[in-house]
């Protein structure tokens, strides 16, 4: 597979330049600047590198790129005359069969959310295909080239849940990290006890059932080489032993898998901590060995200074979810903190029954203006340059694969995506990354490459029937503007009760 | 003009069901629920509504709206089949113009900010109908029916950039309230002096001036009955006199006319208006007169409970517009208190410069799960229903026009839009509104009628062409990834020490 895009816009220290960006095999073989770059400053008006007729064929370039193999005749060239080329970003934490609740869940907080998706989670594997597949158009087409799916496992068909997933990724093209979720206390567990006693009913799988399941899938599926790459990833501090963590960190170590998990995403979580351990939650991580430079952890909300320290000392990666994190009333992670510690932090949507949305475009805006209410010192503020680097190879610093994507690189992987600057919601023409990360983009993805394989063609995904898609999802769901979960109506007033809600009941 | 939209899905009390709109004139004249009706708990699966075919022409529907006029053979019909019909959105505080500058101001608070924009702000009318043109396209396309725009005035040609922008919504058929933006101060005395003791240039145009060019500015464009309206809209407490303020009042009575302004966008806003007046804005303007229920406020971040209680007192109405409050680092606006106080709130995507988009959906969302974060009750938080209503209504009383829009309701003028359920953004089927409100709608919006005329069809704009729209701002703008405002660096190290911000310069 052997492909240039020409003439396509890509950022440069200096603002932006037109390049030709070749592709051999999987990999950009060579990124060459056309003559006289697009916008050294002083600008001039006119634009003769940005106007000069696109590349139509028999004829090289006038910059002919270095690779000169053999099939230079016939190869395909791509024209990127008014688009921009950026590194594909990497949706780093989601939860993909959450897409089957999506806009259902009325306003709750995480504790009392989470048990109501559980009461309605989907059972079939045939489902998790589906929003696997839902969750990989919705990612492509908001920029995004890899998925990092923290999976929900259907209880009696693990592994038959997971495979669901990786054909649905395999099938679509996107590069995916697939976490299964697990657990080893049941979800009562989460909530601090406060001075109530609770009793939690034993969870449904043994630790050691759950590490051996784990074992097995890694053995199965983790193909990084096909696109499919397995995460250890226990929920979180609230629902998991010290035993199921230390199983991780091995098999992590035996496989050189990474780390993902939850961590401190609400305040009940963080009381929780201190009454499971008494000591925070990341002192805890940081003493059993989970925190590493290959360990990525959603939300991060609730850590203090010291917690932020240790994440900087660990090399852990922080994924923003802010959007999730405002729907359930989770709070404002401290991400300008986390980025002055020199922590690493990237971006993900979350699951979409907390979100409502895959659209990694919108989380990335969320995630880079929200903070601004924080700090007043708006010289820490993230600029719009910031939020691609974090969205790109900041996701790939968490997946400890910054050598191989994450860039526009020379020899780093072809995950990349071209945007449609004459789209209304890019115009008028200013500062293209500025209206990208701080605009509403609307079907303003023309192209995405995983792996150095086109996956989307002028907006639409070529690997997929989408409107088949479609109607499956149709078809196997219903309207509906009412339900009831059976377990937020049995723990609320507990939840209340140690949150010191008013009136708890 | 006479329509019906057959097989629609509606919200009503109990849920949802589908029914039979039909239109008169520009007004709605019936709403005939089909029987059985959708979605009538228990749900038993199966739905004949909604699954039988559409009315197709000759046959008449099955529950024959009341009106039987002389057109009845030759009526036309839609199909509202899988559709979601809702009261259309009010995009109730923008600036058109700032458009041509989204994604290109780099992060400030608004007193920089600001300088910033009017360092570039657009000089040619022609400009001011193409902007006026884009927003109003994006906020058809995200839900809006209607625009209320704090219009930037070109110096010297003041009636002919309000011209410009009648011309653009006139064109293209969306309701316009026009409030020009207008000031007698100068743009440093928009910030707390401190003890600085600087002074202000004398502004370009007179308080006398100013007053009558409204009047002569109402006289020529207030025409309701064409879809626009005039508003009285000095800028704010920040550059604008009494005398100003108070002949706005003047105006806004006796042409019975609705009144704008910003209030307390910033801390520094709120640390002037002690300087200036020795009490808060929201006393200074109820002392005034110009707090009244035809008179809304954009912002409201930076009141305390004695402004909300004042604000409840007059009848005012609320503009929350989160985006831009995240992106200038403005604040939270405390809207559950408004809320439990009973103050009206309604959306606004602000100016394209501080957002940087004109999706009315992204404003309603972020907006109705912001505070979700400063108030740990999550029975006080706005639920997807309550989000429709008050943009739709709400919008709707913050314009002295609750009787005449903001809801499906016989008699009211037939502003609505339909919205298709079968966008994969919109899918699996779960609560239709919470989709909406809650997801990220992309190519959800079907149709749009104004005043009872469609004017998208199809998720396109009929009365315009949006692709010569598309290539006038291609033309008229270049790409660029920096500049220079020297108003900004001129007011930032007072900017600094004023608000305390480290090391000052």
């Amino acid at each position: 597979m052997s492909f240039t895009i020409q003439n396509a816009l890509i950022p440069v220290d200096s603002g932006y330049e037109t390049a030709d960006v070749q592709v051999v095999d999987n990999c950009i073989s060579a990124i060459a600047p056309n003559n006289p770059p697009f916008n050294s400053p002083p600008y001039q008006g006119g634009n003769p590198a940005s106007n000069s007729p696109a590349y139509q064929g028999g004829n090289p370039p006038s910059n002919p790129p270095p690779y000169q193999g053999g099939d230079r005749g016939g190869q395909t060239v791509i024209n990127g005359k008014n688009k921009l080329l950026l590194p594909g970003f990497i949706n780093a934490h989601t939860h993909s069969s959450e897409m089957w609740q999506r806009g259902i869940i009325p306003p709750l907080p995480l504790e009392l959310w989470i048990a109501e998706l559980y009461d309605f989670t989907p059972l079939d594997p045939e489902q998790v295909y589906l929003s696997a597949l839902g969750t990989a158009v919705e990612t492509l087409l908001s920029g995004g080239t890899s998925v990092v799916d923290h999976l929900v496992l259907i209880p009696g068909q693990e592994l038959e849940t997971i495979a669901a997933a990786v054909r649905a990724y395999q099938e679509i093209g996107i590069r995916a990290f697939i976490g299964p979720l697990i657990q080893d206390e049941s979800l009562t567990a989460g909530m601090p006890a406060g001075d109530s006693g609770i009793e939690h009913a034993a969870y449904i799988r043994s630790t050691k059932a759950t590490l051996e399941l784990m074992e097995t899938a890694i053995k199965q599926f983790h193909t990084p080489e096909k696109g499919v790459n397995m995460l250890l990833a226990p929920t979180g501090i609230q629902l998991c032993s010290d035993a199921l963590f230390e199983g991780c960190i091995d098999l992590s170590d035996r496989y050189n898998l990474c780390r993902h998990a939850h961590l401190l995403e609400t305040p009940a979580q963080k009381q929780l901590a201190y009454e499971k351990y008494g000591c925070s939650a990341v002192e805890h991580l940081q003493k059993i060995g989970y925190l590493s430079p290959r360990t990525s952890l959603a939300h991060c909300v609730w850590l203090d200074d010291s917690d932020i320290a240790i994440m900087a000392e660990t090399g852990a990666t922080v994924v923003h979810n802010p959007l999730s994190n405002l729907r359930l009333g989770s709070g404002i992670a401290p991400i300008l903190k986390y980025r002055q510690a020199g922590v690493n932090v990237s971006f993900g949507c979350d699951g979409a029954a907390s979100n409502d949305s895959q659209d990694l475009l919108e989380a990335i805006k969320i995630g880079s203006i929200l903070h601004n209410i924080t700090d007043l010192d708006y010289r820490q503020w993230i600029t719009p340059r910031q939020s691609v680097e974090m969205a790109s190879l900041g996701g790939a610093k968490g997946l400890n694969l910054a050598d191989e994507m994450g860039s526009l690189t020379v020899g780093k992987k072809a995950d990349f995506v071209l945007y449609d600057l004459t789209s209304l919601s890019l115009l008028p023409r200013t500062d293209p990354i500025g209206l990208l990360i701080l605009g509403r983009p609307t079907n303003a993805v023309d192209s995405v490459w995983v792996n150095g394989k086109q996956i989307v063609a002028e907006g639409k995904v070529k690997t997929i029937d989408v409107d088949a898609l479609r109607r499956e999802l149709f078809d196997r769901s219903e309207w509906t503007s009412k339900r009831q979960s059976q377990t937020v109506s049995e723990i609320e007033a507990h939840y209340r009760k140690v949150m010191n809600l008013q009136g708890y009941s």
